[in-house]
């Protein structure tokens, strides 16, 4: 494209409800805004498949048909990694020839759709979602939001490009060892990795049956609190789904409340010691927040971590791909390939006896939980460059899931939050987990640290300049609690851009 | 032994207790008692090893230094499958080359142990508790306790034997596939399978470990009452315990209300109209009791059940002996070698693929829970004889597992009770399951059946001839409802054969 690059898209949901609300926005004059975004975009490798008009037409038909007020999503443009099935959209997984159209929607885009959400395309991934790194595609790597040099983080990566370069206001990731997270720490975003089972995996492209998640990017945990009610339920056409205790997705804990959270005894950087000090950083603020630091042993979930791809959960890959992979291996990309081939040969014996390793390993790590609100580390230890990835694909994809790859192995749920920019221009991010179904208290508490009043730098969203929305938790009827050094709502350079750009 | 066959005695808990307190009975002299019993029944191959006065010593020391009041299960006889640890003495699972002493009990041995609970002896399996016929062992097949013809079942063949023929007052089985609950049908027995986690197997030699079971094999549902609170009971030492859901134990579900249960629309018996008659008329006498029969499909349950043997879970038994199997194959009873080898094969893709499907099934299967209270299925299609199971050992073997295989796959809490005697002088049994922690409601519906009034011959402890007390819960401080037609506990036939014998 010859023209000057636009001005990024305002798209958090709050921004964009006003915008139809009072602005008068229709999702026909956004979905033209976000199309010339992503023409912008078109080397950032950040689409599979961009929706045509025709494929448009429908969602937009029946919005045009509906008061925005009574749907509560309405005209709000998300993404969908292309391991998540739309209905009349190819579903590629980033492996092309394995390509499929599904009929339906997986459960959770039918979920969004009923709720007015708008599909604008299928994003790119580490194909079959086996990496964290964002370059292992056909479709090329995507380069980070922030420095094209480096990596994106993946395998989610198309999904966290799209909402942190404004294309998008969420995106659905899936996470099995870190893909909903690694890929929101190295571009400014939240990552939602909600409980195993809490969201339907019904027409998502297994990668680990047992232990895959559907993820939520947001800008803010404001955007994720709207989306969580909608996408989450107990799906009963998901074997692997779990119905959630009563207590309410949303509401739980107590935003002003002091909490106990865990920090690793030692923690790894591979020599990061940008990392090291922002993470120093992090721990005090969450202190100033209320928080008592209470220091862990980390051995049973770094121990954890190494039986994921060491043990013989990447059996479950090759059993996703089976008639696949033995009559069309030579489809699949080289790293890929070389990691779930020899799969084929793990032993049953060992896959059992993996389970009973895991097991007390996941009673050792629970224990904690009688002390702790939540556990913290970094999300990822630090970022590499796409070319270092090319030349140690492996290794450093390891390291990537050094923080991230217990979680599902150990039935926790995690949020992945920003926590500050490193002096490179990259940013640096935190996870806070728990428990199973500990989702809310995770999002309050991330939530607090991310609306840090004392933070010397406001967060934006993604990579958009954006300063991310100082007013949480709106729609519960709380009262706003603005703080005082934040940027005002009114402040005419955040005037809604979609309306007046 | 020469001598003439000794009266059967009388070990229910309620009766031993008031034995101890009012009698003048002490736990040396029915040891004494219970040793002449076990002299006789030398042919039956039910010990694997008899604790020797040395090895009692301890235990009646202790109690001779205590007040019977103050021990809930002083004194009480008990019976270990002998894959099970009793400290200081070998565990040889029926595979005695492999034996080896440990020096602490398995956890609910040392709860027992603490609470009074007097250890006779180890008893027969089948080998590796791999199997429900009770004859794959080198000390040889267990003859049914009504007739020697006919199996006692297995694989905790010896602990039922023990009780059925009055040596102990109830005994400690394991059950992963139906070994706690075949034997229970084919010797007038109260088999308890507990819901999964419920009771610690720390100290057991793995079967399937991610399924295995301790189980109880009792006269009554008054005993099953007074254990159940001692022996469950999370136990962080298990990686496999789960905590009890708040509901307790013990007083839950009415002993009056109505219910539903669920009865297989198709019901497999193997060519038996003598236990299809039986079951008929327990479907009849349930409804009579309160309960509202529904039809059911039973194909989940039975898809699960093929799985278990047909499936890759064969492997974890593998997985449980795999350096001994791989060095001394030689010393397995051959069918259990041939059942058990062949696992080594077998893939871990295929592991993760047999899971899936489980979960499938388990989510259709499942449905039927918003629905019945309880499905009722008969516990065994038809006995057979030891001759028979010789000459057919496996396909008569998968036959016993129709209706116990899937219990615990499907995560199911089950109780086996007698219903009834077949004209051929054999009991018949049922089974009542629900899913996961329904334990209390099952055991107060299993009672209701067991103790019906309406029935036309008052029910039996085990072989001994012993009517089983018609007062329940009394240990709950309710009032004795005992209904008019049934024996008196004073009926001088009935006297504490343990003082008066």
């Amino acid at each position: 494209m010859s023209r000057t690059p636009q001005t990024p898209l305002n798209l958090s949901i709050r921004h964009l409800r006003a915008a139809y609300r009072e602005g008068g926005l229709t999702p026909a004059t956004l979905v033209e805004q976000i199309r010339a975004r992503i023409a912008e975009h078109a080397e950032d490798n950040i689409w599979i498949h961009v929706l045509s008009d025709a494929e448009l037409a429908p969602y937009l038909a029946r919005l045009s048909e509906t008061d925005p007020e009574t749907l509560p999503l309405y005209g709000i443009p998300f993404a969908i990694k292309d391991n998540i099935d739309l209905a009349g959209v190819p579903t590629t997984a980033a492996l092309p020839e394995l390509a499929w159209t599904p009929e339906r929607s997986a459960t959770v885009v039918e979920r969004l759709i009923a709720a007015g959400a708008l599909p604008v395309g299928k994003t790119n991934l580490d194909q079959l979602a086996t990496g964290l790194v964002g370059t292992r595609s056909p479709y090329g790597a995507v380069p980070n939001a922030f420095d094209p040099d480096y990596i994106a983080g993946g395998s989610s990566s198309g999904s966290a490009a799209a909402i942190a370069h404004g294309l998008v206001s969420f995106a659905l990731g899936t996470d099995t060892a870190g893909s909903g997270r690694v890929p929101a720490a190295l571009n400014n975003l939240v990552g939602i990795k909600p409980t195993r089972g809490l969201l339907s995996t019904r027409g998502v492209l297994p990668a680990c049956r047992t232990l895959d998640c559907v993820s939520l990017f947001t800008l803010d945990l404001a955007d994720a609190d709207q989306l969580m009610p909608i996408v989450a339920g107990f799906d009963p056409e998901d074997p692997f789904a779990r119905p959630a205790p009563s207590t309410p997705l949303r509401d739980q804990g107590a935003t002003d409340a002091s909490f106990r959270f865990g920090v690793p005894a030692t923690l790894e950087w591979f020599g990061d010691t940008v990392s090291e000090r922002l993470f120093e950083a992090t721990v005090r603020r969450l202190r100033a927040l209320g928080g008592e630091a209470v220091t862990i042993d980390f051995t049973p979930f770094s121990e954890a971590a190494r039986l994921l791809y060491e043990g013989p959960w990447v059996a479950e890959r090759y059993a996703a791909i089976e008639d696949w992979i033995r009559t069309r291996p030579e489809t699949l990309h080289p790293v890929t390939r070389a990691i779930i081939e020899p799969a084929v040969e793990a032993r049953a014996v060992d896959a059992f006896k993996a389970q009973y390793r895991l097991a007390e390993i996941k009673r050792a790590a629970d224990a904690c939980w009688s002390e702790l609100d939540c556990i913290l580390t970094p999300t990822i230890a630090t970022p590499y460059r796409i070319a270092q990835v090319a030349a140690d694909p492996i290794r450093l994809n390891s390291r990537l899931g050094y923080y991230t790859n217990f979680m599902n192995l150990l039935d926790l749920a995690a949020v992945a939050v920003p926590a500050g920019m490193r002096p490179d221009g990259l940013p640096f991010g935190v996870t806070l987990f728990g428990p199973a179904f500990s989702d809310v208290i995770l999002a309050r508490l991330a939530e607090r640290l991310h609306l840090d009043p004392s933070q010397t730098a406001w967060p934006t969203q993604g990579a958009t300049g954006h300063p991310v929305s100082p007013v949480s938790r709106w729609a519960t009827g709380r009262a706003d609690s603005r703080p005082a050094d934040s940027p005002k709502e009114t402040d005419p350079a955040m005037l809604p851009l979609v309306v007046c750009g």
